[in-house]
């Protein structure tokens, strides 16, 4: 059966039968990871798990996006017809869980031995280090594909690495550091990516 | 000289010159009150405060859209040609103060004597009750604007009333019970609506 992979411009894909008279499904897509999520999704679905459970109250903010047109057709829905995507301010998830203030960005890389920091956008970091003077719980899920393996790695270390590269420093973190100095996220059933385990030995960390 | 009012469909408005030779600025709206910043200008221009001095991460949420179509033109950023606004799962405004997980909404009335129910949806009640569970700091900011009166109202309060009105209850939040069981927000200079002094109050009475 042909099947067509739709890609939206928030970073979801889809797959859809190519045969037009086939119904329209969106299907999960075969992701290049060996559990068939995105890390996006297996976040979304963590969360959700998270939020029916009463355990966090954890969202993913929406897309920003510069409005330039709306159409207010009558009997109908406004339509915008023209929008760019913006730079966001913050990062893509916060939430409350236990009482702390959580927040965090979730990284993919295809990379073996370290994740470039050009994953990361200057007003994240800027972001973090706020959050982390506040008392929050600020921190980074990466995910090294090849190896489907997640770890939370705490947004100081994060921080230190970029403020590095920018006085001359390398350009990436390496897997290895990773490993030692984050937490990693012991694959689960329900919810796939139980990152709140992970987060209790950040928390834990922190408090000592 | 000509001025024209844009409406945004997020709610800002900008003068702008109707002379196209002129140059277009985005000025404050006149708005209804006396103050001439709409509620959410007023939330927004404290949150910039707050960031700055370090005081609070407090952040408005983007729109939440359901994008449909996008065109990548060469050698142009990507334009969203249909998209549609969507339902938002939570409220609009969270971050961090002083430790303290944040998060409410706001809502403006023309009504002299109570606000409407009618202003609060359904899945913002259900958000702040579960915020609530988990020990964040929830409340509603309410402006009556024919006072030009601002309230920082704990959203237990909203929820009671929100669950009364479910079972034939009244339909608003009378502004006289507001007045004795909300924190009033003292205009200031700047910013002009230091609402975190009110939030103080609330949270000085919730460790009590």
């Amino acid at each position: 059966m042909g099947r067509t992979m739709i890609k939206y411009p928030n970073g979801n894909t889809f797959l859809a039968h190519k045969n037009p008279s086939a119904t329209i499904k969106a299907t999960p897509t075969i992701s290049h990871s060996k559990r068939g999520m995105t890390l996006e999704e297996a976040i979304n679905a963590a969360n959700t798990f998270y939020l029916d459970r009463q355990i966090a109250v954890i969202h993913k903010k929406p897309t920003p996006i510069n409005i330039v047109n709306v159409a207010y057709p009558k009997r109908a829905a406004a339509k915008i017809n023209e929008a760019y995507f913006a730079q966001a301010s913050t990062t893509d998830y916060n939430g409350i869980y236990r009482g702390f203030y959580i927040d965090f960005d979730a990284k993919e890389t295809q990379n073996k031995t370290a994740i470039p920091l050009a994953n990361f956008h200057e007003h994240q970091i800027k972001h973090l280090d706020a959050i982390i003077k506040q008392n929050g719980i600020g921190f980074v899920i990466i995910k090294f594909a090849v190896y489907n393996e997640s770890f939370v790695l705490p947004a100081t270390d994060v921080i230190t690495f970029w403020q590095q590269s920018q006085n001359g420093g390398r350009k990436s973190i390496p897997y290895q550091y990773i490993k030692e100095h984050g937490f990693i996220i012991s694959a689960g059933l329900i919810p796939e990516l139980p990152y709140l385990k992970a987060v209790d030995a950040l928390i834990a960390q922190q408090l000592n």
